[in-house]
């Protein structure tokens, strides 16, 4: 599986993925799920991806194509975050569908888009494996592919539009960190971006293998602030039912 | 849905239930998913259900039914807790196998069955909508059904064999708030049922409402630990890639 998460700030992106895919029991390797399109400088697209491997791969290599050819529709001649989510979505819904023709499976896959056009807001969409897609809100600043389910209640304790992009991804850290703890089909080299609004260059890209420090670091000490935090715990009341 | 955790222990039970079930959007109730069965006084018996509730309440009723006539097997008549786990699931899965033919719809449920017999271990088991069932062991002391990934991490850190009753009931409330505050169809009331090995008589049953004060104090400190633990985090190293 895979666990990659898109936080859309008020100061930019922070965007969060493992490495870990398995295409089959035994072929279980690492494999970047943070793709940086390679666009014009007047924008900035990435894209992250979760699901089967052969169409996530087919994806991400038309995108990069299609950019090759200026006649047909790509990330440089849209103007705007919600077409080039329309756009992946077609490319995505179209590998699954001519796999599922052809083989009777279904190779679902999902993706995370994020990114900013000169001139546009910062934007965040998960794109379906039927091709359509959501954003952030103010209420739910982020969004989750893959595994999302273990690391959820960390975001939702700690993440709002105010949240700094620094803070962000610690606690996407946390969250990653949560997730691989409660399932093996997540795992490092963990990466981070982040992206400060209107900047249209990437601040920062980290690249976490399993025995980075600060990976071990930020592992150690959250659980022991929450084995402190447990200790801490008021004892069940005396009065039962 | 539903989430339940049933954590079996060197000392003993330590059982833990949400009371949201709602068939159809419309019907949205409170309904307790902590069966604690009458048998006879040398054994006790608890049954936890998730999935749909239709299924679930018919079991239970037919469990019940079943112990006022001894020429059938039943709760009392059985003399393992694996065989009463077979019984369970023999109702459940010919239960959903009826309305399956008769309907194609599936109404899925699955159970957590604990307990003890007098001589016999204490036991808990997760069975599954097909009718067979898994046990707890040494690495995995706990069992979960419905809602149960976003309350995972919480049991990983701190549940092993010889946590004590209390603590255990303590992280099941933990991994209950983070659960609710991830998702909307896990709420209040929470049970939590404590049962010390070889007593035969269950030592404590709680019934928290959603303003019972320790379930705020719970929710409170927790959130408030937690905060202070990601506000200790170590900053994000300087050098990046």
């Amino acid at each position: 599986m895979t666990y990659c998460i898109g936080i859309s700030l008020n100061d930019g992106l922070v965007l969060t993925s493992d490495s870990r895919t398995n295409a089959g029991i035994d072929h279980v390797s690492t494999y970047s799920k943070m793709n940086i399109c390679k666009t014009n400088p007047d924008r900035l697209v990435v894209l992250m991806t979760a699901g089967n491997l052969a169409t996530t791969q087919s994806v991400v290599e038309q995108v990069q194509r299609d950019m090759r050819d200026d006649s047909k529709t790509n990330l440089n001649n849209l103007n705007y975050m919600g077409d080039i989510a329309d756009y992946v979505g077609d490319l995505l819904v179209n590998r699954i569908r001519r796999y599922t023709e052809s083989s009777g499976f279904v190779p679902d896959a999902s993706m995370i888009l994020a990114g900013q056009i000169r001139g546009g807001r910062v934007r965040a969409f998960m794109i379906y494996p039927q091709g359509n897609h959501i954003t952030t809100s103010e209420e739910t600043p982020y969004l989750q592919i893959g595994e999302s389910k273990y690391g959820k209640p960390v975001l939702d304790r700690f993440i709002d539009l105010e949240t700094t992009l620094e803070d962000a991804a610690v606690c996407s850290l946390i969250s990653m960190d949560s997730t691989m703890k409660s399932n093996a089909s997540v795992g490092p080299p963990i990466e981070v971006l982040m992206y400060r609004k209107d900047a249209l260059v990437i601040q920062s890209h980290y690249r976490f293998g399993p025995d980075h420090p600060y990976l071990l670091q930020i592992r150690q000490q959250w659980a022991s602030q929450l084995y402190n935090a447990f200790r801490a715990m008021p004892p069940l009341p005396l009065v039962t039912s």
